[in-house]
Order: structure tokens, then C-alpha cells, then sequence
């Protein structure tokens, strides 16, 4: 089922505190790469355009960082939250429906500085099986299970359209996939325990911008 | 700045709780179109994949919905959800970023439910400046503000790269735009009071999902 917490050696927690983590690690490897060295906790909390309170409540989660009164390291809070992410191997993604988000997705820049990286795309449409995009061959449906097996890939992303996602997310799970990250505009279920499912979809996220506009009119 | 909390007239609450009504909202219309009248608390609960804390709590902020022993009228409950989330009129859209994501983006079909539309849409290759792009002509970014003030437009959408972002946001929101969702995986600072800020890192999300296959092993 979807999570409402995940759950650290020491505390649950909602999956939001590990999205905060990771925009502020990439932030502050933008940071290192202007060679910005320590970094105190007021201009950070500037820097990452969150409150000082969410910053500290976020890292409390997982121990104790930065010395009070210095700052931050910026390396060394670097090397804290990739251990906290778990960004010390690459983690292999297999993707299904290589439309027109699909094929983005195999383009985004922003995965490898997280370790992640697309390694297997699958569509049914016949014109698009074989072609190359963004270095990964598009393969038949009826190939995945196998290739997901064979690769030991265990996170799924899914682009087709809504009345395919669940059938598709069933087939994924079925071949080895353990968590999944969904695009398309409907709920996914499913029965098996320890399945994590995220879900991306713009119009509920565009849905706070337009509560926000109302709420002060 | 970037929202940590969101108002009601009674309360203040994270913006999560807002992308979760529209989740609701998203698959009560699934719902509707087959023909299911009634629901349960327990049915509903099931079908949107939460737990029944978590939904009686989202909509608690709202006040009281549902009649104990009878559960929810579907129509009445995608009304109140509606009524709660402004869907009332249509929203207007700007994006700025006409590549993959951003076609992708202009052709998503999520949008119209939400009463949702990009009606226009800029960059700066001239060889796309002219293009329709599911029905939207592709504008120079010399055009936005003019267009942007024309149309009365609200909400932004940015979709360059990274290095670009935050210029883009600025020019945005001297043109009259007062939130902004960001798909650049970079974050954006503005001194403006009231203006909202929204972003989808999708490696950021992902990590939610490397995070719980770590914490699983």
C-alpha cells in the first residue's frame, strides 16, 4: 500500500522528511560546487528556502549535525545525508510507457547525482520497440519480466496511460519489483505486504498552488 | 518563499493534505463514472489506499462530511472536495520550457478535471517558437509578460534547465504570476511575500523509494 511512514532505526516518520533530505542535498552539492566550505544554520535554512525549525526537526530524525555556533560542513553534511539516503550504489529503474513523459524521464539530468539511473523501458507499441532513447533500447512487455529479473531491479516507474497502471504495476511486482513510482493519474493497488508505491501527479500538485491562490483572495 | 503550511479558515495544515483531497477527489470521479452512488468509510478507505485515520483527519480540517452507519453520497462528497479545493473555474497556466517534459507536459489529459489548462507556452529556441503543441502556440519569452498580464494568467510552470530557473521565476512573477510550480531540480528564492512555490523533483521522489528498500534490508 502507499506509505504513510517510513521508519528510520529510531523513529517513523512521513516520506515527506526523506523528499526535504534529498532537495537538501542537492542543494547543497550546488553549494559545494561553488566551493562554498561551512555554511552557518541561518544561511543554509536561506539558502534551502525552509524554516530553521523544519531544517533541525528534519535532521533530529537521524542524529545530531553541525556544531553549534560553527555551522555546517557542507562536505561533511553532505556525506551524512547520502548515508542516510542510501545513495552508495547505483539502483537500477525500470520504466513502462515511453510516451512523451516516458522519454523525458529517460532524459532527466537530475538522476545521476542521486545514483539513480533508468536501465530498462518497455512499451506495447511496436514502432517504439527498439529504439534507442537516451541510451536505453525500448523493449516488448512480454520481455520485462524477465529482463526486471535478470537485472535484479527492484524500483519501477510507470507512464502509461491510467487504465494500464494497475495490470502493469501487478506485472512488475510479479517479476521482482519492490517499489514503484507512478505517473499516471490513478490509484494503484496491491495486495502484497512490503510494496512501496509513490505517486507523481502534476494536477494534484498544481491543486495546493490553486488552494493557495484562493485562500487569499 | 516555499509553504510549509497552508490555511484554511479554521486551521493551518501542511500542503500534503491538499494533494491528498485531490487524490480523493481524483479517484471519487473514478468512482462516479462507474456508477458506484454510496460508499462506505471502510470501501473508500480501501479503494483510495489509506488508512481511515488519515482521511477522516484530511477532511476534518473542513469540517463534518459523511453520516455515521450510512457512509458517503459519492456526488456530494466530489462536490464538497471540490468546493474545498476551488474547482469552481478554470485556472490558467503559463510554462516556461518547451522541451520533452514541457510537450509532455502540454499534452498531459489530467488536467481538464481539475478545471486545469496551459494556455500558454514559452521559449527561447527559435526553432520551437511557433510550433502548436497540443493546441498551444510555443511564444518567445520576450512575449511572457505581455501574455502573462493579457491573460490575467496566475499560475507559472517551469520547465528549463536548472541554471535558468531562477530568472525565469523572477520575470514570472513581475509579470503578475503568484505560484509557481517548479520542475527545474533547483530551488527557487524569491523576496516577494505571497507568492507560492511548489517543485517536482522526481529523483527526490525516487528517494523516498530508495529509502525504503534501505531501510528494509
Amino acid at each position: 500500500m502507499q506509505k504513510e511512514k517510513v521508519c528510520s532505526k529510531k523513529k517513523c516518520f512521513s516520506p515527506e522528511v526523506i523528499k526535504r533530505l534529498s532537495l537538501y542535498l542537492r542543494d547543497l552539492k550546488n553549494l559545494q560546487k561553488q566551493k562554498v566550505e561551512v555554511i552557518s544554520s541561518d544561511e543554509i535554512t536561506k539558502i534551502l528556502d525552509i524554516s530553521s525549525a523544519q531544517f533541525r526537526k528534519d535532521l533530529s530524525y537521524f542524529g545530531e549535525f553541525g556544531k553549534r555556533g560553527v555551522g555546517y560542513e557542507v562536505s561533511s553534511l553532505i556525506r551524512e545525508l547520502e548515508k542516510i539516503l542510501g545513495i552508495y550504489r547505483w539502483w537500477d529503474i525500470a520504466l513502462v510507457g515511453v510516451g512523451r513523459l516516458g522519454s523525458a524521464l529517460l532524459g532527466f539530468s537530475g538522476f545521476p547525482q542521486f545514483k539513480l539511473r533508468i536501465t530498462a523501458a518497455f512499451d506495447s507499441d511496436r514502432r517504439k520497440i527498439g529504439k534507442v532513447i537516451s541510451g536505453v533500447e525500448v523493449k516488448s512487455l512480454e520481455e520485462m519480466p524477465a529482463v526486471i529479473k535478470k537485472g535484479g531491479i527492484e524500483i519501477g516507474m510507470i507512464c502509461v496511460p491510467p487504465q494500464f497502471a494497475q495490470s502493469i504495476a501487478e506485472k512488475m511486482v510479479g517479476a521482482g519489483i519492490k517499489s514503484i513510482l507512478n505517473f499516471a493519474p490513478v490509484s494503484i493497488k496491491l495486495p502484497a505486504e512490503g510494496i512501496y508505491i509513490a505517486s507523481v501527479d502534476v494536477a494534484c500538485e498544481l491543486q495546493t498552488l490553486v488552494y493557495f491562490l484562493n485562500s487569499r483572495r
